[in-house]
């Protein structure tokens, strides 16, 4: 199956018409379709804010030859086109239009899913980013830190996990190569084109990444790794991986915005320890300190990594929890008002107990229960909805 | 007010009689008050076990000259007796009476209070109590964690805080000199007798803690410091504190125990983390990564720990969460249901529901929410009770 050539063409332009993660043109292209949509940006017919964003760079510039000058680069340069419409699109990527909260705050509103993925290297994007764990942290690390984040990655790649991270010096770079060591797949995500390595010393480490994995970007090629991008970008990182593992972060690191995504998509987000007095670690110790429903994990060996993102089975030995399912203890009413839980939203008990056929007075008194045991979770307006994957889950 | 000799002298030997913390003991003098229940024991009118251990002691000792045996030790060095009908108990030590597991497990079953506190010093306990906070690690920790714990130990003392500790070398001993290094007031509790200093090579720093706080122990004068008897004493460091901080611990360190019993007593628990390499800190991050009702809170900084256990407009400034009592917020049938708790155990909603006089639908619809809020707790078998004291209380 490949992807329509019009719908390519529109995909690409798509994705460079705005700056990515837009939210109404995400919207735009759910309702109408991305040539449609397209189509109705370029004459301006879009919610003002996003036609005001999109005219500044159709101004200068023809859509159709923007399409056929980015598609001709991409053969130039040897790197391919990822869309949501093709095989290789890592579904995990589309979690982001579930956690953009609208808030007038930019970061937050513009966390929706790419238009287009470049990609440099022979692997499969979705095949890689199903087995995948993220590993991020500062540039400005200690010896401690690059270490353990090597570490983490060799003894990920030998699990046969996939290494995602950002490509930068320090952590990320550190993670990349741990991988690589190990003869692992790693991931380099950037915040600029594939053609357009940064940090510029980390350009072997990139030939050598997208030789034995792959160099991906949501900008297209020649584009500048600007300030603004790279907080953009992480939510790509945390989507794609299964979980994410910070290493090091000062307390205002960019890092931590990572993490925090990996929190919104309800992944695990796990957080490596250091000395209380070290400056580099007072973001990984302001993570952990956070209360809350996506509370991070501490984490200091490989078997927790593997614990919090591992199959069971394959990663983990048998633990004392057991291969089944949670919901395989219930039975009786409660496993009718489990299975009556919608796969997204809240329910009253009241549509509870009508879904499930099971008497009211009887769902408000097991609901509750079902909730601290785990199998559903509780809201403050009285409402319960399925309790967020966790473990073992993409 | 002074405590009647016949009283003083059965609380000294049921201090004596069995090792501390027995919980048929307890519930003995609570039955039958303290000479009654001396009585008991000697006359083998006491549950098998205790009856037996009991029998062990007295058959070489008669009760009554054990007692003024030791009133006249106590007078020779200088240590007063300190029971639960003295002026200067620490009401927080009868908290213990309410963590104990009955479990055939011994450490579980035996964490009842104290009958005699045995001290060194001119304060008065229950006041240096109040007022304080544990620190406990490892005896063989690294110069990082001795140096945080002096510094976090200077810091409680210059905010006017007693420090807690058990007087071992390593965490114990370097929070010690930190809380005298700011001429801070220092509590060191032993698993020995108050003239016997463990381990002998700290008798200097037990003559300095004497001088600006106290020695305290539960066993009479002489008494060695055997093995099994340090775990035993945990329990009274963690329920005279308001909350604990755990600096270094190996997987296995006994500090660890005294974290638990920490959380068992519903107070904070503090860890410091450290590398994540450090097998000194692994005890540490193991505390960390466990989850459940009382979870350990990581701490890096004195803030920190002053946020944990300080008074509001004492110790911290006056914080979003603001100085109200969380029930304040409720009103109408919610109060109604949160004034129906009882102040021990849990009841069903029906139960709560005919205490309110509030509706069966009207309680089922509203614990869950108010358990949620931190009201209330919900118990697995749908019952709930009083959420436990976390903050500002002793």
């Amino acid at each position: 199956m490949t992807v329509d050539d019009e719908v390519l063409a529109a995909r690409v332009v798509l994705g460079w018409v705005v700056e990515p993660g837009n939210r109404e043109l995400y919207h735009l292209v759910a309702e109408a379709g991305p040539v449609e949509a397209l189509a109705k940006v370029v004459a301006g017919k879009a919610p003002k804010g996003l036609a005001a964003a999109a005219a500044a760079r159709l101004r200068h510039h023809q859509p159709e030859k923007v399409a056929s000058q980015l598609l001709a680069r991409a053969k130039r340069l040897g790197v391919r086109i990822v869309v949501p419409e093709s095989e290789e699109w890592p579904s995990c990527l589309d979690d982001l239009a579930s956690i953009s909260v609208p808030t007038g705050n930019r970061a937050d509103r513009d966390t929706y899913p790419p238009h287009a993925i470049w990609v440099r290297g022979d692997d499969r994007l979705d095949e890689l980013a199903a087995r995948s764990v993220a590993i991020v942290g500062a540039r400005d690390c200690t010896d401690y830190g690059s270490h353990l984040a090597a570490d983490f990655a060799y003894g990920l790649a030998m699990h046969g996990w996939t290494v995602i991270s950002g490509g930068a010096y320090g952590i990320d770079a550190a993670a990349h190569r741990g991988c690589l060591a190990a003869q692992g797949r790693t991931v380099a995500v950037l915040a600029g084109g594939v053609d357009q390595p940064y940090p510029p010393s980390n350009t072997g480490l990139f030939e050598h990444v997208a030789r034995s994995g792959l160099v991906i970007s949501e900008w297209p090629p020649e584009s500048a790794p600007h300030r603004h991008r790279f907080i953009i970008r992480n939510r790509v990182i945390a989507a794609l991986a299964r979980g994410t593992v910070l290493v090091e972060a000062a307390l205002r690191s960019g890092a931590r915005n990572t993490i925090r995504r990996t929190k919104e998509l309800g992944r695990p987000a796990m957080v490596v320890p250091g000395r209380a007095t070290s400056e580099q670690s007072a973001g990984c110790h302001a993570e952990l300190r956070l209360e809350g429903d996506h509370r991070a994990r501490l984490v200091t060996r490989l078997e927790h990594v593997l614990e919090e993102v591992g199959e069971i089975g394959v990663d983990l030995a048998d633990q004392e929890r057991g291969a089944e399912r949670p919901q395989d203890t219930l039975d009786g009413p409660e496993l009718q008002l489990f299975d009556a839980a919608p796969k997204r939203g809240a329910l009253t008990p009241a549509e509870f107990a009508a879904r499930a056929g099971v008497g009211l007075l009887e769902a408000l008194a097991m609901l509750p229960s079902m909730a601290l045991r785990g199998h559903l979770r509780m809201h403050p307006d009285g409402t319960y909805s399925l309790a967020p994957p966790v473990k073992n889950t993409v």
